[in-house]
């Protein structure tokens, strides 16, 4: 068993912190909630080393917040997805996302937006759909891509051009 | 200047991990939260090298997160508080306790719970009061040992007498 990064601290905030804060698991967890389920479309979105996302993967699923399902017998390939556990991270996704948008992020605006599927609303940092006002889980909603988003893919396209 | 954790993450969620995901970061905000504002509560209540909380203090004051205020002039002593900023991440912690307290938490109980000052109802994962139904701040919000922390203690105190 691993050894725990904050001995002597009883919080859950500090045991959410060794699953999440460890670098790249939050932004796997990420990219399955956006639907990259297979590994080399994780790994063409992260840039990481491909033990790096490897060992990311296999603690997940150990810890319960990833489960693995075969979609290829030969040779054998996984697809990921959420478990219910997982699943209840988006609270903590939606409110890092918001924080982010509101004092990290370029001024082009934010670059990711969170729909309410049923109604198209906006979904604000507590899961909140500002049309509805419904207070949503991780299945309620869809992501698309922002006006932030457009403007680091165009710098980037223009960095090419050089 | 820092080099990026997550380069080439175009991510609000990248962004807010590269600041609360070092270690140690978000639980010297949990305890301005909870108003432990001095040096040697914080250093107390971590159990951290003083070397460590000193660099993270100046990063958070740095970052905006945090503002000191000098409470004692020869030597010079400064209390801790949380900017606008740094309020805005109350969100992000109520979801990671409500996480850490459904998935992690010891069969005891949380160890904190939460309270909205006002009506006293319980606080839930989305920083809504459970008892009038109001979306809260941080400054809403008031923190009390929960059974769990009582558990713990009782287990320290039973280590020591052995």
């Amino acid at each position: 068993m691993l050894k725990s990064d904050y001995e002597g601290q009883t919080c859950s905030i500090a045991k959410t912190l060794e699953l999440v804060g460890e670098r790249w698991t939050l932004l796997v967890i990420r990219d399955v909630f956006n639907g990259r389920r297979r590994f080399d479309q994780m790994q063409r979105s992260l840039g990481v080393a491909r033990n790096v996302l490897s060992n990311r993967l296999q603690r997940l699923v150990g810890q319960g917040i990833l489960e693995r399902r075969i979609y290829q017998e030969r040779p054998p390939r996984y697809e990921y997805f959420l478990t219910e556990k997982g699943l209840d991270l988006w609270p903590t996704m939606v409110a890092m996302l918001e924080f982010g948008d509101r004092h990290l992020a370029e001024e082009e605006g934010p670059p990711l937006v969170l729909r309410h599927k049923h109604c198209g609303g906006r979904i604000n940092g507590r899961g909140i759909c500002e049309r509805c006002d419904q207070v949503l889980t991780a299945r309620d909603a869809h992501a698309e891509a922002g006006p932030g988003m457009a403007a680091a893919t165009g710098a980037h396209r223009a960095g090419h051009a050089d």
